[in-house]
């Protein structure tokens, strides 16, 4: 399993604060999108076994599996859609329990740690891996790529001070992708090239 | 210089038949529209010496080149409004003279073959270098980045065989992405960061 963590501090929680003829305006969600489709989507086809969480405003965070996802489509609009859907289910999210948006789509009533907590629950040996994209870590192309990796990026603004804490606490691994600072979904695409190649070994 | 051509089959080359509401609808040019974006744009800010060129229904060619760029924003609907601006102008577009839509963004009326070989003029030696993306061809990682290549994706079609016929006479060069078929939006990110890192050696 794949999983994208994007943490999103500037997207509103009140769906009625979301358009759909402006979705930048909604705190750069066309950048979350692009995300989700990047983490889901090959052409003409869906990825297996990725999930792609949306933190939205350390309040809530919405999932989106990629084995599950029906009818959804790469463009910002059709993903937009889906997330003010999420947002306009909240009320049926209570403490820790997920509310169905659509199938493959569920909105939790978590922030930052809250979310990374869970998806690392069972980290170790054979778990999940907290990878760490981070000018000082180590190239890609000279490291191996975990079986069971989670990945954790910032929309356009950098982490904040406690995220960056969080984040540093519970990383086995950090990675660098290159020596340009590029987009949050323009990230996920690479890694995913590396982690379809095994690690650019495997073509 | 690095080049990206991608042709757009079904895209209308009336504005009119492009709506903003509905860009998906206008021959899938949400899909263009993040190559566009994923060409030209780094994380706050813009890259250099980059030009994207959208050949859209074999007839017009729409050039983003990232040096004069002003005031895109990667968003769909952002780069969709130019893309309809460019075929706006198609008038003013002569012979093979460009109509200038906006810093940065020009229409030329020509098709796919011209278009290659008006960027190919002088290849060789120090010259551009056509790289066709090809599931035979070098893997990324053992190929050494040419310094002025020239990529050409198609959209959510496959090349037609007259484009693999144009391609296959001028390519000098094959390089593998993956074992994935991927969006060309995230070739174009993976390609990039093959270039970023120079064939992933320089990180």
């Amino acid at each position: 399993m794949r999983q994208f963590v994007v943490i999103a501090h500037d997207v509103p929680t009140d769906p009625d604060a979301v358009s759909l003829s402006d979705i930048p305006g909604a705190g750069r969600l066309d950048l979350l999108c692009r995300c989700v489709s990047a983490g889901v989507f090959l052409s003409h086809g869906i990825r297996e076994q990725v999930r792609v969480h949306l933190v939205v405003a350390d309040a809530f965070t919405i999932t989106f599996d990629a084995d599950t996802l029906r009818h959804l489509h790469p463009d910002e609009r059709n993903v937009a859609a889906r997330i003010r859907d999420a947002l306009d289910a909240a009320d049926d999210a209570i403490g820790h329990m997920p509310a169905d948006v659509s199938p493959g789509v569920e909105l939790r009533r978590m922030g930052v740690t809250a979310t990374l907590d869970r998806l690392l629950d069972g980290a170790g040996a054979a778990g999940p891996t907290l990878v760490q994209l981070h000018e000082d870590g180590d190239p890609l192309v000279d490291a191996a790529p975990p079986s069971d990796p989670v990945f954790v990026l910032s929309d356009h603004n950098d982490f904040a001070p406690d995220e960056r804490d969080a984040l540093a606490e519970r990383a086995e691994r950090r990675v660098r992708v290159g020596p340009k600072r590029l987009h949050a979904d323009h990230t996920i695409s690479v890694v995913h090239n590396w982690l379809d190649t095994g690690g650019y070994a495997d073509y």
